[in-house]
């Protein structure tokens, strides 16, 4: 190992990831942090601290100049940027490696040519991986719209250029819909953004999100099979597992073995995830995006393969090779990860920062609470409401789904309100134990949900 | 699954794992309590709880009637004994049974036969399990002695018959000295014991104590490979691995295999253990004692194997079969544990008992921290010291011992003094990193150690 110290360019639960993986390979850390994050766990845990700024993150977490000035001031050989702030800033991979320092992560190229939706999708198609059908940009004529959506297949999506975050989208069931909703999509797009391009695109009425886990290190890259993130809510990741259960082993196969050619194709290093969606009706899998950094939920991976992926990441950094060839790999067992926000479930999820009054961590057998928390820590109110992760594991999905229920009975966070109930009633709902979810699943059920049932059989007070 | 309620008749950390591996099954769960234990974790856990009787064991968790008693009051159709207290009285099993409850355990005839050390040693010879080359009894004549111990092979151990914990041993290294040391030991121990019969036995001056899990059902048995707990101070074990590194791989495959003829030979039922001595010297190994209960140790055979050896119990006192073949349990990496005592180790492990006002628990992959504690308990001075087992997991063992140093700065056990420092110093000592130990080895180490260092490098304040 070349490297000899850290520097973690993050803050809460993934932060304090990091540092455990740097100190379980004998390496030193340097922690950043704002003003606001004087007293978290990761500036505990590090061996050194540096405050970086004030609690906004333009002016901290996503300053790239104070990063380095910390880099050089406590010597670190290498940066891990985490996930979000400047994980995917191809421009800060680039600073590091113009202070002479060792970005863990990809390249600045891979991080810039993935962060870009069409260069992504080109490098998809061209390493033969499968991506939603579409018109491949702007329809530039409006008359070889049918020909093109025959072509793509329907439902087809209709989708202002100009648009996002699911604004100006249109579903046309058939040829009919589609010449009715056309020149409406394009009328509106045109008032709305002051844009009438307009790009169609298969839509998946029931699909579900499954991504798969990959690391490379610049020569050869191997997948770690895939996850299931089906359950969202406003497009935010909530409760994920691994494997995912809904795909017949021929597709599992051939799902990892596209994450595989993509990542070789880009020389990828380090840890990414290939994001797709699945259809369960037909079977088939599109590419949407590839993530060049940690996921939040990469613990389900780690509890399937028993492989650490952020140890693995800073090994590929200081320049090992991957010493893992693909039948090392064997996938053992069910992994569920949820996520314990400091967010009101009963209340539309209003945001709940405080006090840790008390805390009561749940353990034993399958059982790992990645967090961020401790008796008396005050959860700042400027960054997300992740407070940290409950993962579960056990040799089949039915006793992992037991063994949540009771880790969550276990868990107790006093003096803030968390998502703890969320996925109590996550864990008892019979389409949940079925598998019988996709990405729209969670809002329809929302509303028909309750979060003051009883807890788990006299399991907690 | 038959059951419905398990009751739990013990206390401290095997209760609380206990209680977790019936939930994980969606089982109810009913704690019996010392008015001592009024607020110990397994208590609270718990759907039930019933006092039984005053601090004193032989008053509570020793009185079967008393336990007997809660369990027609509370319903509950089977009784798990944990380790210690009453989890090898054969009594204590048949009158569970003749009581119409399901003891959670072996037959009372195989823990009658395994708790008789001759009767023990008996079956395993039949079996074909090497045992310690002895004199199989009272030497009736000492000029037999000579020949006897030529055939055992020397060094010898002369033992008092009525001697015990390792009083009235001498050790012969041939037959000049054994012809000095006979006539010395039998008049020491009639004068001693007030019986002069002495019994020979080989002595392994450097051995290893290695031990392997068995499943049973009272069918078939299998094994789940082996532990080492060479790490003992006055016979107790302080830290234990899987697997064994230092036993070569046809020695491990004979010592497993000689343990399933064995666990079969006597019709084995639930989890059980076998303990033996190795010598590395000469690579043989020699059975000493069957423990027909759960081993404190247990947790390292589930993180090397991902078998749940408590739920596997409750599913086998259930009436389900053991459903795993041999060729289905999987060695996978590395794994310690240490056992967290209230003593001081820089004061000869002076108990330590009082109130914790502050707890860290240590967390993230391949962490698992076992315990009965949580912040404002009060440790009873009525009981053994044992808090919790700090157990970690890795690819490789020299990870987890990065991994061991990184977790123990973690833990913090705020108002109590711990044996975490002791833990610490082994986890830096050369000749446990080369796994160069043997039984005595510890204790020998001792004098020489120091638990005031440094900690880790910035983990822990």
């Amino acid at each position: 190992m070349a490297l000899r110290k850290i520097l973690v360019a993050n803050r809460g639960e993934i932060a304090v990831r990091i540092i455990r993986a740097a100190q379980d390979l004998g390496l030193a850390t340097v922690q950043v942090y704002s003003k606001a994050d004087a007293d978290m766990l990761a500036v505990r845990l590090a061996d050194e601290a540096v405050e970086i700024g004030p609690a906004h993150p333009v002016k901290s977490y996503l300053k790239i100049d104070a990063i380095l000035q910390a880099a050089r001031d406590t010597g670190a050989d290498a940066i891990h940027p985490g996930y979000g702030f400047l994980a995917e800033n191809a421009g800060f991979a680039e600073a590091v490696e113009a202070a002479g320092l060792v970005f863990i992560g990809p390249t600045p190229e891979t991080i810039r040519t993935m962060g870009d939706k069409a260069a992504a999708r080109a490098s998809a198609q061209a390493a033969g991986v499968p991506v939603v059908p579409g018109s491949d940009g702007v329809i530039s004529d409006l008359a070889t719209a049918p020909a093109l959506a025959e072509a793509i297949g329907y439902p087809v999506m209709i989708k202002a250029a100009a648009g996002g975050g699911g604004r100006g989208i249109r579903v046309a069931q058939d040829a009919d819909e589609l010449a009715t909703l056309l020149p409406q999509a394009s009328q509106e797009a045109r008032s709305a953004f002051g844009d009438g391009s307009l790009y169609l695109e298969r839509f998946v009425p029931r699909a579900r999100h499954v991504e798969v886990q990959v690391l490379g290190d610049g020569r050869t890259a191997v997948h770690l099979y895939e996850r299931e993130c089906s359950l969202q809510r406003r497009r935010q990741k909530v409760w994920e597992e691994a494997p995912a259960r809904a795909l017949p082993n021929d597709v599992r196969a051939a799902l990892c073995a596209s994450a595989v050619r993509l990542a070789e194709a880009c020389h990828y290093r380090g840890a990414g995830t290939l994001e797709y969606l699945y259809d369960d009706a037909s079977g088939e899998f599109f590419f949407i995006e590839m993530n060049t950094r940690i996921q939040v939920e990469h613990p389900v991976t780690e509890m399937v393969t028993g492989i650490d992926l952020v140890r693995a990441m800073i090994r590929i950094a200081g320049g090992e090779p991957l010493g893992l060839k693909q039948s090392d790999i064997v996938l053992r067992g069910h992994a569920i990860e949820v996520r314990i926000n400091a967010e009101d479930a009963a209340r539309d999820f209003m945001p709940n920062p405080g006090t840790v009054s008390g805390l009561t961590v749940p353990g034993g057998f399958g059982v790992r609470f990645d967090t961020m928390l401790y008796t008396g820590y005050t959860v700042p109110p400027f960054y997300d409401s992740l407070l940290g992760k409950l993962i579960v594991w056990d040799d089949t999905r039915e006793g992992a789904l037991l063994r949540l229920r009771r880790a969550l009975a276990e868990l107790q966070v006093e003096g803030l309100k968390t998502t703890v109930p969320l996925h109590m009633a996550l864990a008892r709902d019979p389409d949940v134990a079925a598998g019988r979810v996709h990405t729209r699943w969670l809002e329809g059920w929302l509303p028909t949900a309750s979060f003051e049932g009883p807890s788990q059989g006299g399991a907690a007070p």
